[in-house]
């Protein structure tokens, strides 16, 4: 089997179980089919979140279908860290690369947020989805992070379990570097990361966010960086402290 | 002064010393005049990797050219860590996103490589050069990333200056996580950073990068992540560790 095909991996809803039959997707159809080139008998790699890595052939391929067949377990489920990330809708380029990059990072949970200076009305849940799925098959994890529905700030705050605490991207105002803030900090229960729209958070949010007692602000270096690289630069931050790249 | 002038800033080749004429690209005068719409008495600030941050007034605009007077000086010049960034060519895009991105993470030297799982032909230098260039405006640099054209890694490797630190991004073999080689590293001389492109180094490639003296070789996390995240997340550690984020 080429390394190519050992690459090929595909996010399912099915259960995963020695010789069960899963349909392909329309979105998989094509991509097997069309843009990969795929013919009954190549191999794939299928996972859905619970059941691990399974490997599977594809047992029937015709113009408007395809079956692959599961046929051997090959690496038992394991999650990534449980961090989420609370981040401001952007603009569709930057809402991709953090929804792709994000996902590569490991994020359990992506919470896009509307705030006072938010200048986008919508965020687009399923095509956030749709990024995190094909960055999970590529980057090789298990499962796709949970994609909530945007909310605002305030309904989001106001609804938080205490319990899960928040290292907030703070531009203004009082703070330590993010490494300080974390290196410093014990905390065993679970994280958040929170980003502010291109434009920040208003004085108002920020006075209101540094009060909650699950909130520690911190700092991303002396520049003005985007919303996306915000987003990265915090994961990594928190990866290299509390998560899986110790 | 409103908030949105004083954030608008250019780059310029000109010296800037108080009550000098400067005048506009053709890029510089579009911008002013049809994008951000600027009128004659408006204010911008200017910088050109020398002489500090100055404010300038809009003073002649037409439908030709557009001269701004330098006349208030508003911030020593300062520099961003010397920090290298090595990096494979790649797509379009990612690329886009390394210059912007390593821009705002304070970058001060950008050396597109071509290693041997080099899929694309060309480094578009120029390109990667107008996004580093609006990358360094936006962020609040007073330099802009200076931006090598495209060398092959051997040859780059062959002519390197020893002194010259390297943390390469190495997917296999054994390897510390950034965090574990930065963190147990006291080099206090300047540094780079090594990423591959898309399919890895190849063996051959690796090899030779681990006996090389000045290179240490190190992980970003277990899972498989693209090139442009990678470069990204290995500028940020090394921020955390030796740069001006601590």
């Amino acid at each position: 089997m080429s390394e190519t095909l050992i690459k090929l991996r595909l996010f399912v809803d099915y259960d995963l179980v020695d010789g069960s039959a899963v349909l392909a997707t329309d979105v998989q159809h094509n991509y097997l089919r069309n843009v990969m080139r795929r013919s009954v008998g190549d191999r794939v790699a299928l996972f859905n979140g619970r059941d691990g890595e399974w490997r599977a052939v594809v047992s029937q391929l015709t113009k408007s279908r395809c079956l692959l067949t599961v046929e051997h377990y090959q690496r038992p489920q394991r999650l990534p860290p449980d961090i989420w990330l609370l981040f401001a809708a952007v603009k569709a380029t930057a809402m991709n690369n953090i929804a792709r990059m994000a996902t590569e990072l490991g994020v359990a949970r992506l919470c896009p947020l509307f705030t006072e200076h938010t200048s986008v009305t919508r965020a687009n849940t399923a095509r956030i989805r749709a990024n995190a799925i094909e960055a999970a098959e590529q980057t090789g994890r298990l499962n796709v992070p949970i994609v909530d529905d945007a909310q605002k700030l305030g309904d989001v705050m106001r609804k938080w379990d205490p319990v899960r605490n928040i290292i907030l991207c703070a531009e203004k105002g009082p703070a330590k570097s993010f490494a300080e803030a974390l290196s410093s900090n014990s905390y065993p229960g679970p994280w958040a990361v929170l980003i502010g729209p291109e434009g920040g958070f208003s004085q108002i949010e920020l006075d209101a966010l540094v009060k909650l007692p699950f909130v520690t602000p911190a700092r991303l270096g002396p520049r003005i960086i985007r919303a996306d690289t915000a987003a990265i630069a915090a994961l990594v931050c928190w990866q290299n402290y509390f998560g899986d790249w110790t």
